[in-house]
């Protein structure tokens, strides 16, 4: 619990959950980690007795003698005189040179030469024969193991004492080996120089390390601890045979310059011999080089003790690689880092019977748990059976993390995170401010939307069980709102007072599901509900999106050509010539010609709302029409919801630094604000804008902060308010429990675990809080409570050339929520700025919203397939194991389910639309009629009673359903993505 | 020249042009074909004296029997009764089935037996110790070459003549063997059954195939010719050692319904053995497949004599193999055919140098010779020296194609082109002609436009060189034609006899330049003068664009609150009270208000256009304004504009048949515009249309159809014409040199030959009609003309799975085009439709034409480059080759030229731009001081000094500049887009 320094603990061994079991057990930290959270875990690798072996640095250093050297005889004299320092033989007028082409850290990376930059990291791909060609090279020459040296001069001469060499040669061979390499410097930008141009001193002769070696960008990449390997082939005319040494010194140490980076060297492998045909040395290095990167035989070979084990290594290489065929794949192409890499433990098998692996069994990922409906911590979702037993629990779990809650926020990262939260938190309030106030005719508002979100925010930080969740006023409850409101003035009912017994109500049934730990049934609303759930809600909000454009173009219609709306006076109330009114009320040096034949009757053309200033009365067609109006609203509508949409994408483009990408896209929705309030005031136009009272007090005019029980309404209706809680409570459920479940998964590795019972009972305070102030309701909001996390990472710092970031976990706390929200309180006072945001802006926002929810879902996917010529599909897993025409039932059916939604909203019975939404789970139900429960697992998830149904292996499909079809490693790193999102980013 | 019918020829070996040098001479018609349009040129195969090997289907069926076959009980009745109907020997209770799991022809398909589909074809991967453990099994096995089996039975009774089988093993084995595998049905669409449920007969026992297997549509694809080769792997209980076989069948033979196409096979490989862990068997089998799918192993084994050859062919093949380490790549990913393939040609060293090869000496490809600056076929740019040479070496070479430019048109396929080209063409017409209307106040038109292009573009179809050549006011032409036209505003000339003159000049100039042979100039216009132009023409483009846009806001203000625009009255003549002419102009049941008020004095509230029928006057600051129309006309502008690039994006999506996406994407500005009307006419607003003249008449109302020499202009104005007829000489020259280079490049493989300098004769011939009747200008048209040769290529129809059609060249006529251009002329009966475009539409086309323009050059991808962090940059060529500053520096050197001519575009000298362009050749000769040679040849293309003074071997930059680097396969596949291709389309 102690303070953390920024960057610190990155490259502590980080305390993994004990509840969660990970798929990596890897030496390596590099291997298996592809886009899935998981990292290696090394509490785990330490309870298995494997001590992590450090990461190697690979390079391959290529020499470069005759023939070539007649191109570059200026580096001739430089070697010659290095030869002279060295003082052990005469002048040679061979000349040779050290050139680094190519490194490895996990993937390949060639050096450009012309281009003088580093190719970007890609498989290494390797010639059969060079690899053989190594094979008999090493297994011919020298191998030491545990060698002592202890500087480069020490290692050249034990790696030269072989006895094919004559004492000349071998002197000749020091020298070369001893020669300083040439490296590119990334820093300078130089190009490489051909040839070191100032001869290396006797004093920096030994193994000081260069000034370039130290500033290599790729330094910062790399772990403390480190290894470099180097290897060293090339073609020399006077060497008569081939000359193969691979040395494991035993004591890593750093030799001089001739790694490109200062790191201690654990492996040297030396692959010279006489000119042959082709690149034969060269693609030696290679091979040897590739070998020395896989972190199989890394591993063998770090514990290798004779020549025996170091081909044995070699050969469980050759059993594992991958063979394409000559005519179908050009070699030379080079493949871009893959998305996923196997987990190494899948080589167990073949490779590590004998000699006792760095693995251990194997555990099923959390992917693997996650893909099979286990998505939910399935400890927190044990009933109890005792009444509010699941609360109990839930606070006795989460008691003794409270303290760490505030210190664990202490970094900072931290900072940051409340930046970005806040701003989003604010555009939210902003946003369904505006369209709450829009819908209830101002019973909500933008104040009441800050207020709300400040208390109800800050409360739920505090109680919470799962403090990273925001709450926010959420699409489901918004659409809800809409619908009770239009019920109460169908009625003739005062909407707060009624409103506030809902609420009261809403939290008495929260309250019994908490009692009644009915958290646990969240596990029947599998994926087809969820995204049932999710997609009417968002053609809700694209639906009433474009309806409140439509509506802009009644109220401010548009002039059609021979329409009667052309034409408006300005008319004075005396019926007959006030000659001094009119002088009056004339504009100095404005249009003399009205002036001029209106001065004769008590009229002006002067703009209405001029008009009424001056006590007149403007009459005509064209009075209350506003010009212009429409199409504005119009293009501001699709402008702020095509740039958030831009925006959005900006994030995956290959333009601008990782950092700005980031941001542009985070803040996608305050910037399309922006933009259009900008390009509203640029213009100057009467647009429609947001309802913003000028002080602080209820945005409704005439009641105060607190709602009175009855209002108007007759006692009874407190009673039957109780029906459409029982609907809200039904949405307040799913909504809540199906976003606590996402925020939750294992994946994230949240130590402090979960507390379902706990929040909702948070929410139901929380509502009954909100309906007594008339505040809007709050639920946990998916996407804005991802974004806190996302923002809340812990991650490896060091990154290897193409590998991804170690996720670590998340930093746990209730501050960073707490500030926002505090923030978020203080922000009512930026109230009056908020006037100038135009309606039609919000419209877009709110249709990106929609889009943006409904286009992430599974379903759209499957939707897009309907259109798709089964050739241009793309290669899903889901396609690889269940019949396309099944796939399009399973749509089809989702598409009924929604219509019937649909048309109940549309209906006046729109209201018990919550009712409908659980219908869903029964349809699902019903579908294990229709489909197989290997269809299902692959369409959507198992129900906990299918799950049963199924043997403990037939929860890892490649082996029970798909038979003989074990190529489905794509499907370990599909993350899923969140269903349930709208709100503002 | 006999006449084809459609996909008659496809088959045929097609008659390749003599001086096109191929780069794929591959016995194989399938490897080597990527992108380029180089297919395999059968003529120089023959002349090699190599017979083309038929295409392979090769499919892998695995037996599945004991102990599998405990699952599926059903079969074994099935298979028993089979037994039972051989005769051989008794029912036993093994029961097998053979099933198809994978299969061949380029690449592989692999059967997803859940989903019931075929998988997208994917590269083959392997693993090593199933090639290996192959080659043993065959080299201890049974091989067959030349086996002259007649049916599957005699092929299986003389495969299973082992001495290690015993007499009741063998009958058992061939009772398997016979047995019917099952098929997944791809017609039907069911998903395979597990074990034929219909014994076969005795009498379709034999060799007849089924009727599935010629309804597969795998059939369609496959040429015919082509044999099959079966692969049958699987493990038997009752075997208690391996059996291998390979039989080369003497004569192909359909062998009843082991393949699922019913095709002759060549090949027959059996696999059999005693179960064994993992896959063996099975991957055994792929390995089998993958090597007879790969063409140089299938070419050996075509003529192997011995089993020595045919492992010989094996090892060749391993040596070739690419290897990926097991740690960096994951062994199940399914790799997606790449866009290019190794020419076969380059495995010739290692592998052909004992046996003769099926390939010649390397030739450089076209591609190779296109990206070093010798895009032109030079033997038509080959300076004769004489007076008019060029020209009659043209006519020379052309007119004994003469008749068959006729008579080759006779295929559907011209049809469907002349549609095409047509639409686009009128769609060109419209834009230009209302473009140009629109900046020659009327002196141009699109009466003009569309008489005029049919008139030159007839004219030309008929004597041009390069009748495929579509006509069009290009850019270029037009951006000069404004500019002319303020000119002669400026001197107050009249516009038309002016412009005659100028024509007459440029004709002149041009027949100077005809006689020289100028056209061989054309090889200085490298890369970078092309996007200098194109880039400068498109900016002019979206400059104007958006300006015009603008100027219609200045027509149609918006009225902001306060602004003076603000009412309008209808005021009538008399000074004093005219009542009678009020109430008859007052509408019956319109405002009562306002005429009560207005009864009073001679005025009502009409709108403008009415009260000036009327007989009113429309008096006021809001009389001029029309509402609305400036934001609707920016909706529609925006609308065109977004919509027509979407469309062209559609091209590149998953959804719809291609033949969908193919018909959206060419008439996306056809589309855009009939958008844009429709938007309009559904609202209805006033705003300004195409100007169309009520009949036919030019649109310049007073002139007849022929140009008075002189109008009201001094005389001395004829002469003084020439200068600025010398900058439009060089505008054309340019515009049409450069289009005609880039249309006659190799890689279309034109066999009739190009006509450069006839070409520019009738460009010359037709200005000078053109302007003597008043019409626009033409010049050859990149866009559209490559899409008309694009629309007439032949392309071998059949097609494996992963494989790019071949290109077999493109149908060399007159008659599309002259057809196309005579619906042009007859479309003029059509304008008085045309007034309902209206022009914000226009404007929107045009943007899209400039932003299509500039974002297909090379420069704008550099530009780009400067915005992206070296990280992210793709993996282009040329950075590989180039240092990143000195790609920075050639972009930016382009771009303070760019500047400067925008600068001169934007000064009363405007109209000498042309040769400013022109002196961008200059420049590009001075960047030789700056750049060597090398980065040139990279960031451009070498002048043709530049290319004498590097060796001939110079021009193939793998081999002289980059050193060892050979990893430039994909630069040989990477197209050149068109440079200049400002059209419609």
């Amino acid at each position: 619990m102690e303070m953390k320094l920024p960057g610190q603990e990155e490259f502590e061994a980080s305390s993994a959950p004990r509840n969660i079991p990970s798929g990596e057990l890897d030496s390596n930290p590099g291997p298996g980690t592809g886009p899935s959270p998981d990292g290696p875990s090394d509490t785990e690798s330490k309870e298995l007795g494997v001590r992590k072996d450090p990461l190697l640095f690979i390079q391959l250093n290529e020499l470069l003698g005759w023939p070539q050297a007649l191109e570059w005889r200026e580096t001739g004299s430089s070697s010659a005189s290095l030869l002279l320092d060295m003082g052990e033989m005469p002048p040679i007028t061979l000349s040779t040179s050290t050139h680094l082409h190519h490194r490895w850290v996990l993937f390949e990376e060639k050096l450009e030469v012309a281009a003088g930059r580093w190719s970007a990291p890609h498989v290494p791909t390797l010639a059969l024969p060079s690899l053989q060609k190594l094979r008999s090279l090493l297994a011919e020459g020298l191998v030491l193991l545990d060698c002592p040296a202890q500087s480069l001069l020490e290692l050249v001469e034990q790696v030269t004492r072989v006895e094919s060499l004559s004492p000349e040669l071998r002197g000749q061979l020091q020298a070369l080996l001893l020669q300083r390499p040439q490296h590119y410097n990334q820093t300078t930008g130089t190009r490489p120089c051909w040839g070191s141009t100032h001869p290396r001193k006797a004093s920096d002769n030994e193994e000081a390390p260069l000034r370039e070696q130290y500033q290599n960008p790729l330094r910062q990449k790399l772990p403390p601890g480190a290894e470099a390997g180097t290897v060293l082939a090339g073609e020399l005319g006077f060497l008569a045979q081939p000359l193969g040494a691979f040395v494991r010194l035993r004591d890593p140490v750093v030799l001089g310059s001739l790694t490109e980076v200062s790191l201690p060297s654990r492996f040297f492998c030396l692959l010279l011999g006489p000119p042959m045909l082709g690149k034969g040395y060269h693609e030696m290095g290679r091979a040897a080089a590739v070998l020395l990167s896989d972190p199989q035989f890394q591993w063998s070979v770090r514990r290798a003790s004779n020549l025996h084990d170091l081909l044995a290594a070699l050969d469980a290489f050759l059993e594992e690689v991958t063979v394409l065929p000559p005519g179908r794949w050009d070699p030379t192409a080079r493949i871009p880092p893959p998305k996923c890499l196997p987990s190494q433990h899948k080589r167990l098998p073949s490779q590590q019977r004998e000699i006792r692996g760095p693995s251990g069994p194997r555990l099923t990922s959390a992917e693997d748990r996650h893909r099979h409906g286990l998505h939910a911590p399935s400890q927190e979702l044990q009933r109890t059976g005792r009444l509010f037993g699941g609360l109990i629990q839930d606070v006795r779990r989460k008691a003794p993390w409270y303290p760490s809650d505030f210190l664990d926020a202490l970094h900072l990262q931290c900072f940051s995170a409340v930046l970005y939260i806040y701003l989003a938190t604010v555009t939210n309030a902003i946003t369904f401010g505006g369209l709450l106030g829009d819908a209830t005719d101002g019973a909500q508002g933008v104040l009441e939307s800050f207020l709300g979100t400040a208390v109800a925010g800050a409360a739920f930080c505090l109680m919470a069980g799962q403090p990273l969740t925001i709450l926010s006023s959420t699409g489901p409850v918004l659409v809800f709102e809409r619908l009770l409101f239009s019920f109460s003035r169908d009625y003739s009912l005062d909407y707060l007072p009624f409103r506030l017994w809902v609420g009261i109500w809403v939290a008495t049934f929260c309250l019994v599901l908490v009692a009644t730990e009915a958290s646990v049934l969240v596990r029947y609303f599998t994926r087809f509900t969820e995204e049932g759930f999710c997609a009417l809600i968002s053609l809700i909000f694209i639906y009433d999106a474009v309806g409140k454009m439509l509506n802009l173009t009644h109220t401010y219609p548009i002039q059609k050509p021979g329409s009667s709306t052309y034409g408006c006076l300005c008319q004075y109330p005396g019926p007959g010539g006030n000659d001094s009114q009119w002088i009056r009320t004339r504009p100095k040096d404005r249009d003399d010609i009205v002036s001029m034949d209106l001065g004769l009757i008590n009229a002006s053309l002067l703009p209405p709302p001029e008009c009424t200033q001056q006590g007149g009365q403007p009459r005509g067609p064209g009075c209350h029409t506003v010009p212009d109006i429409a199409f504005f609203s119009l293009l501001l509508f699709l402008t702020s919801f095509f740039f958030a949409m831009a925006l959005k994408c900006v994030k995956t483009s290959r333009f601008f630094p990782s950092v700005v990408r980031k941001g542009l896209s985070d803040f996608s929705s305050v910037l399309a604000i922006l933009l259009g309030c900008g390009l509203d005031a640029f213009l100057g136009l009467a647009t429609p804008k947001l309802m913003v009272p000028r002080e602080f007090k209820p945005t409704l005019p005439g009641r105060g902060w607190l709602v009175s029980p009855f209002g108007t309404n007759p006692w009874w209706w407190s009673v039957a308010a109780a029906l459409p809680a029982l609907l809200l409570s039904i949405l307040i459920f799913m909504d809540q429990q199906i976003t606590a479940v996402i925020l939750n998964r294992v994946e994230y590795r949240l130590q402090k675990g979960a507390g379902f019972h706990l929040d909702l009972f948070c929410v139901a305070v929380l509502m009954l809080l909100t309906s007594v102030l008339g505040l809007p309701w709050y639920v946990s909001a998916t996407v804005i409570s991802l974004a806190h996390m996302d923002s809340l990472r812990r991650e490896s710092r060091a990154c290897a050339p193409g590998e991804l970031r170690n996720f670590l976990g998340i930093r746990e706390q209730r501050l960073t929520g707490l500030v926002v929200f505090i923030l978020t309180g203080a922000s009512i006072f930026l109230a009056p700025v908020l006037k100038f945001i135009p309606m039609p802006v919000l419209y877009g926002i709110f249709l990106y919203m929609g889009v943006a929810a409904l286009s992430s879902i599974q379903f759209t996917k499957r939707v897009k397939l309907l259109l798709m010529p089964a050739k241009h599909q793309p290669d899903l897993l889901l396609l690889r194991h269940v019949p396309l025409t099944r796939v399009h039932l399973f749509t089809a059916i989702q598409l009924v389910c929604l219509g019937l939604l649909w048309i109940i909203k549309s209906t006046p019975a729109a209201i018990i639309f919550p009712l409908m939404l659980l219908g869903l789970v029964g349809v699902r139900k019903a579908l294990e009629r229709v489909f197989s429960p290997q269809e299902l697992l692959w369409l959507d998830e198992l129900m906990p009673e299918e799950e049963r149904s199924i043997p403990e292996k037939g929860l890892e499909p490649e082996h029970s359903f798909s038979g003989s079809d074990s190529e489905d490693s794509e499907l370990m790193y599909q993350p899923k993505a969140p269903e349930i999102n709208i709100s503002v980013n």
